[in-house]
């Protein structure tokens, strides 16, 4: 824990705030829209003016989270008492709002996500939650207020994303604890999860089907390379956002230990996702190309053609699972 | 509850046996294998005699569960005093041992699926746990005995192969609170959620996406038509078992009302899987062709070509959604 408040003193400048403005991070996901939704919901229960603005669209599959609850409008409450972002530890996370946030006559950060510079005035960063919907169920139990139906769909909305469907090591115990207590507030689980996850266009599935057809795999079968290119998303309708998570798809194939799937942005601009299974370490392979991240998941950007960046990433990736081997 | 022995019945007989055999339905799932490993491992150590009775091939991707419990030999224990078929009620369900199963002293039933007919000595059969892993837990608990490691992580992959990771319907309070007193075992869950899910064959995934590439929508998006031939599985080198599940990725694109998967069998055979979301009685449509099932989900076999099936289907399924829209 990184210079944390207190529960107390969190749930304390919460209740004593009247205005009280929320910032769930750009490209929302569901512990963003979820956590931002159930907070707003509570300290609108309690009588306070709370929104939750926003600075892109929410996703067709988390539009059920916003009931009423969501503006553009950064002057949709006058002066607020409080400014609150929500899964997210940096003013990079919502540069649009960023001058808004700062208008708050106080500042505070909810967030699962390790920082090492705190910005707020109150912090509850917990990096061990597995989102940060556990978190804004603990605040929402320290203010003593009740956790009703839509605070608990809108939680589990959050919590459900954001652990992989507990499947994620970051999903704990207590997750499970807190899930389990959320049925008590009579939440339909089914029912959000089939409007998480039962609203796909039919681009996105088109696309994802080109993009496995194509795959190919190398020494064998421990290496797999997928792609996308500009012309496949004409041909199919798709945005090159909805191949997010393909990679993950090509690192179950039985065998594979480590997935590169690569997305033509421009002719010769190459975006790179990389996983690996249990050999390997795709950080190594994403730094050799300035790029990031951790052992299992790295990321890169190469300014060459799809073909060259292929041809890049099959070396690369053949050596690192060679050496690991031994 | 129908006609059920108590926990403590149960337990006591479990308890009092010295050799048992273990059956898990045929086809076996994460739920029937997780369920009779977890017991067996338990009786094991307790000193008993306990193996689990197969007649078909453990699913690559359930392998990590059998630790040296599983056999194909039918006299492998001499005389069992206690037979116990695990997630199936009927002895159907395990054609070719159901000799094996009536040569036990006395028999006994532990699952979650409806019957109207327990043919066991002893029963624990409750169709509102959401897997019979839950019930192994509770009979595990109510003989005093220890849940460890590997007893969780066979219990965890029970519980969440058919809780659907936690988002159907049949998951409740309690399941989240057995999976968390599951983790003080020191549970990966992680690390088994990986082994069941990141195996899939390459075969597997190109059929998927064979299929996906090859639907159709009518209806102004309403309902979705999508087939695999013969020739699609030999062009893949897929098995058409490896096409199950894909009628719910059908179901899953936005304003899909009624999704249909046709499997074309032989040259005039085709099964018919049905879902539907909201709107519409797939049940009424199977029964027409004298299939069956329930609302949402339901299938029947067509003797006639691809082609006509896809027409019947396609008319049976418009007019359901014309009727229900009103
Ligand atoms: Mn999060
Ligand atoms: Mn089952």
């Amino acid at each position: 824990m990184m210079n944390n408040d207190s529960l107390k003193t969190i749930s304390g400048v919460l209740s004593g705030a009247e205005r009280i403005l929320l910032f769930p991070h750009i490209n929302m996901d569901g512990d963003a829209l979820g956590s931002a939704a159930a907070l707003c919901h509570v300290l609108r229960r309690m009588g306070r003016e709370a929104f939750v603005l926003l600075e892109d669209k929410i996703p067709d599959n988390l539009a059920f989270l916003d009931r009423g609850y969501c503006t553009f409008d950064a002057d949709r409450i006058g002066e607020p008492d409080l400014c609150v972002c929500v899964d997210c530890g940096d003013a990079g996370r919502f540069p649009k709002r960023r001058e808004a946030f700062m208008r708050g006559k106080t500042t505070m950060c909810i967030d699962h996500h390790a920082t090492s510079d705190p910005f707020c005035r109150y912090n509850l960063i917990d990096p061990g939650a597995c989102a940060t919907g556990e978190l804004i169920y603990k605040v929402i139990c320290a203010m003593g207020q009740e956790i009703d139906r839509e605070t608990g769909e809108a939680l589990f909305a959050a919590i459900t994303t954001d652990s992989g469907n507990f499947q994620y090591s970051n999903t704990t115990k207590e997750t499970h604890e807190i899930v389990a207590s959320l049925y008590d507030s009579g939440l339909d689980a089914n029912g959000v999860s089939v409007k998480i996850y039962e609203t796909v266009r039919l681009e996105k599935l088109k696309i994802r089907a080109r993009v496995l057809e194509n795959i190919t795999l190398y020494g064998g079968g421990r290496l797999c390379i997928g792609f996308v290119t500009q012309e496949m998303l004409k041909e199919t309708g798709a945005l090159m956002e909805e191949t997010e998570g393909v990679v993950a798809e090509l690192r179950s194939i039985d065998g594979v230990q480590i997935a590169v799937f690569i997305k033509e942005e421009e002719e010769r601009l190459c975006k790179v996702s990389l996983r690996a299974k249990s050999v390997g370490d795709v950080a190594e392979i994403a730094a050799a190309f300035n790029g990031g991240g951790h052992k299992k998941a790295a990321g890169c950007t190469l300014h060459c053609t799809l073909r060259e960046a292929e041809e890049k990433m099959r070396a690369a990736a053949l050596e690192n699972l060679e050496r690991y081997d031994k």
